[in-house]
C-alpha cells in the first residue's frame, strides 16, 4: 500500500512526524516541547503538551485521540512520582477511549529535558 | 474503523488491556501477574503467567497466541540469566508458531516485582 | 487472516525474524552483525549492517526499505555521540522515504557488542 509521510520538517528530522498506510497511522515517538522549543518545567504541563503534539499530527493525518489504539511510553526519571501524573494527564486526554498501553522506563531520553516519550498507533475513523 | 475495546477494569487501570481495529489486535505490556495480585517468585512461573494472560486477553477480542504477528519484551534485571528461561518458556507457549520478536532491558518497570513485561501485535483467524 | 513468517534459522531463535499478515510486516529487533557473527567496531558501519539487514529481511517478505512505516530504534551506550552517527546512516539508508521513528536509550542490549537494535513496521508495494 502507499505511504503517506507527514514530515513537516522537509527531511530536517531524519524521520516523518507520522506515517498512513491504509486505515492506520504510526506516529514518532513525541514528547513535550512547544513550537520555541521550550519544555516545561511542570511534568504535568509537559504531558499535556506531548499529547497535545500528538493530537495535532493525528489530525494531520485524518485520525484522532480517540482513533488510538496502542500507546508506547518511555519514560525517564522518578516514574513513582510520574506516572501518577502521567495517568491523571491520560484520562482527561483520552476521555474513555482508552488505548491499549505500555509504559516502561528507559536510561535516558535523546534530550534530558524530557520525561516521557510516547508513540502511538492508530486508525482512521470509518467515514474516511 | 473502529476501535473495539477490551477493558474490564471499566477504566480503572487507566487503558484498555487490549484493542481491536479491523483484523489487527494490540495488547498493552502485560506482567506476570495472578488474580490475587501475586507474583511468582521464579521466573519460569512469571513468564508461564505472562502468556496466559496475554493468551486470556487475546481470546477476548477474537484472536490466540499462534496468531501472534510481533512480540516485544521489555525485561528488567539480569538477563543473562532471564533470558535462557523466557527463552524456554516462549518455545513451550508458541509451539512454532513464531512472532517477530525485540528484546531489550530497561532501567525499570512500573512494578519491581516483574522481570518481564510483553506487548503483542496480533491478527484475527481468517474465518473471523 | 493468515500469518506469513521468515524463519530462516528454522525455531532455532526462538522467534521469527519477519512475520507478514495481509499488507503489514514486522520485522523482529535487529542489530549489526554479519553472517560470520562478527560486529563491525565502528558504528557507523555497525548501522549500515543493521540496515542491510533488514534490508534482506524485508525482501524476504515482499517489502522494502521504501515501503517502512515506522521504526524503533533502542540504543545502548553513549547516545550522544552515537546518534548523529545513527542519523547520517539513515537518512542515506532511506533516501527521503522517512519513517515514523521512536528512539530512546536502554540499559542493555541482549548483547553487549552492539550499539543500536531497530525494529520495523513496514507496508507491502500496491502491486503486490
Amino acid at each position: 500500500m502507499a505511504v503517506v509521510r507527514y514530515d513537516p520538517f522537509e527531511g530536517g528530522l531524519g524521520f516523518s512526524l507520522a506515517t498512513r498506510v491504509g486505515d492506520f497511522v504510526y506516529t514518532s515517538g513525541m514528547v513535550g516541547i512547544d513550537p520555541s522549543f521550550n519544555v516545561p518545567e511542570d511534568p504535568a504541563e509537559e504531558f499535556r503538551l506531548v499529547f497535545a503534539n500528538l493530537a495535532e499530527i493525528l489530525e494531520a493525518v485524518g485520525s484522532s485521540l480517540d482513533q488510538v489504539v496502542e500507546s508506547t511510553n518511555f519514560f525517564a526519571g522518578d516514574v513513582g512520582s510520574l506516572y501518577p501524573v502521567f495517568e491523571a494527564v491520560r484520562k482527561d486526554v483520552f476521555n474513555g477511549a482508552l488505548p491499549a498501553s505500555t509504559s516502561v522506563v528507559v536510561s535516558q531520553l535523546l534530550d534530558p529535558r524530557f520525561h516521557v516519550e510516547v508513540k502511538l498507533v492508530a486508525t482512521v475513523p470509518s467515514s474516511e
